[in-house]
């Protein structure tokens, strides 16, 4: 007895039986026979791996797209960390982060890895709507709504890691904000941290010129180089944005084999510049993707983020042959799970069951020629007609089943009102 | 007596009402209490100007998405120009153009400038449609499906260009296809068309290095200067692409008037560069928008061509500053209208109503606190829920009021099924 079915998925041209039981993709075969509790039909529709979104702070959907043409430096420091001062609080946390997940479940995403504050409250929410992610607590020098030193960041993110460890939907991750706010000392200490609880950890690198150039002014050492150095970095070190990376660091990079995440549109929009992902996939480097959060992309559609970095490498390097369809989808898709050793990313036998369903069938999206080109360039995440997590629909046209979706609209309101007055 | 009334029409932040009357906006004020042939409530609803689409390949629609991660000249001769050597007949023009002005209206889109064959075929679609187009067929030296030579080509043209001189819904246009498939001779006599007919003239230029490169082995000149020495610019040349133009090419381009499209998608897909236009722009020279044709996008959404473009200048140049929401809005509208000096683009009495409706209440699309913003950067082109053109309503709520959608989608997979077999 299956859990769940989906019949006539086109699997590379084949229509194919899908079988899926305890949350695993347990049969791939032309015509399931056995019985099933529930049975979704693909037909005409495209099947494809769910997302994994490798880089967000959920919470700031309720700050979508605020603050318009600032570099990141303003943009941060004279429009989203005053607002973030202002209203930044549990309540806040767990509306944005219900908001979020539920646009996530929607736009096929049921992995992220996000970077913010009471994360507790973010975990609690997660795994009530079904899907999986890392969390963790940023560590600044400076304060912050959740501690004053540096030793209290820590000591929140140890706790939150202490609690977790063995959540079956929550991976705990040590969350250093970035190598210009964190200090050496910081970074030592997350180290011991990291090393106590074999951990991972994710932090933003390189995301402009100038924070790179302002670290090498202080420390004589490129961000990757001055990372390596201190000792953090290792096969569990994720790196948010790392646009500009030079030849020496992406040789550490591939040799540490740290995973970097693109998150092309909010580099784009932030004037942070284009990353030369290609180059660094070439020389042997893991890359995922993000969104980044919804204050600076202003979406969390991996499907647009996702055609945008394809086309995006095509025309910086002015090669078409780079980035092609299926290395494209693997890097949204198969290594970001893989960036935390979660097998999903696929649809294969012995996989978890993170499946999205797409209805092409609209006047905008036809004539189809090839199915995979088709989600990479032509169809946006509004096709989006089913989100499976483990085995378990959480979205099914139009209807959220783990989630009061009327809910999560009603507190939106009221924030966007509140947080509208303090514009 | 209005034909339409658009009530609580949001124009930066008052709610307004909108009088339509013989296809042009002529009343804006906070309450119209005249009655009016027809109502829609805009409540909650984005309102903007509806797109010009400056360069396409209509009919290249049912090539949608076909040849992937190739380069220009191979995608051209080794996949495209086989296909339409094989296909492109009046009964192909004809299913290609209806389909491609369904998604048009349905994106939002209400004029279109277009080189392609069998143009008369086109012009009787888009007056049934109800949206308006430049029209041209291609000129080139070698054969193509409508002629021989290129005197025969220029004929075709001319012809075109008598019989719709003085229609509402076409204005023919002269397209010698490029630099590079149009010798001087063959410009000369299109220079001598265009003379007798005050007409405009459409013509890809500058679109890789490699043309670019050839044609100054060949002629010891730079495409614009090239073209301007023959005489062929003016404020009624119209030129695709023109991603790689250098500076004294640019101030060819602002003292000769001339209006550059911009095709970022097709461009990145396509290997062939990302055009500075930002730099174009503050120097003067008019730039419109265009998707280009589906076979190289691989849709004909305006809102995602103007997204792309605008995050594309802030990325590409590091500078969060560059294009401005109304700045890159006023490029994908009115810009592209003035081109053709036709009065709409913009929400404002005595233009054309050319209006799009966009109804954003998505859990994707919450909370907006700007909603230009949101149009360029956050909302899809799905979620446009009506078209008007010339005050006429093409499209609401699903419903296509002047194209037989069932008959279009028919006729688009039997297309689809001749192709496939083709591949």
């Amino acid at each position: 007895m299956f859990d769940l079915i989906i019949k006539n998925a086109d699997l590379d041209g084949k229509l194919t039986g899908i079988g899926i039981k305890d949350g695993i993709i347990k049969a791939i075969r032309p015509h399931i026979e056995e019985p099933s509790k529930d049975t979704i039909d693909a037909k005409d529709k495209i099947i494809t791996s769910a997302f994994a979104n490798m880089h967000t702070h959920a919470a700031m959907s309720l700050l979508k797209g605020i603050g318009q043409d600032l570099p990141l430096m303003d943009w941060l420091q004279k429009v989203i960390w005053p607002l973030e001062s202002k209203f930044v609080s549990k309540e806040f946390v767990k509306a944005g982060t219900e908001l979020a997940i539920a646009k996530m479940i929607r736009e096929g995403t049921t992995f992220f890895l996000d970077m913010y504050f009471f994360e507790e409250e973010m975990a609690s929410i997660v795994e009530q709507a079904g899907i999986r992610a890392g969390l963790g607590f940023g560590i600044l020098d400076f304060p912050t709504k959740v501690a004053s030193t540096p030793d209290e960041h820590i000591d929140r993110a140890k706790h939150f890691m202490h609690n977790f460890k063995d959540n079956k939907s929550i991976i705990p991750v040590i969350c250093p904000h970035s190598p210009y706010t964190c200090s050496k000392s910081t970074l030592k200490k997350v180290i011991n941290l990291r090393d106590e609880y074999n951990a991972y950890i994710h932090m933003h690198i390189s995301e402009t010129k100038k924070e790179v150039e302002n670290l090498y002014l202080e420390h004589g050492k490129y961000p990757i180089e001055y990372l390596n150095d201190i000792g953090l970095l290792n096969e569990r070190f994720i790196g948010a944005h790392g646009v500009h990376l030079n030849d020496e660091e992406i040789a550490i990079a591939k040799e540490k084999s740290i995973t970097i995440v693109h998150c092309p549109d909010s580099n784009l929009k932030l004037g942070s510049g284009i990353a030369p992902i290609w180059k660094y996939v070439k020389s042997g480097v893991r890359i995922a993707l993000g969104t980044d959060s919804e204050a600076s992309n202003d979406n969390l559609s991996m499907m647009e983020e996702m055609s945008i970095m394809a086309k995006l490498q095509k025309g910086y390097l002015q090669d078409p042959t780079a980035m092609p369809i299926n290395k494209a989808i693997k890097i949204a898709t198969k290594n970001g799970f893989e960036a935390f050793n979660i097998k999903a990313g696929e649809i294969k036998e012995g996989f978890d069951a993170d499946i999205i369903i797409i209805n092409p069938n609209d006047i905008t999206n036809i004539p189809i020629y090839n199915k995979k080109a088709s989600i990479l360039y032509s169809l946006n995440s509004s096709y989006i007609e089913t989100t499976i997590a483990r085995g378990k629909v959480l979205y099914h046209k139009g209807e959220f089943k783990t989630l009061d979706i009327e809910k999560i609209i009603y507190n939106t309101k009221h924030w966007q009102d509140k947080i509208s007055n303090a514009l």
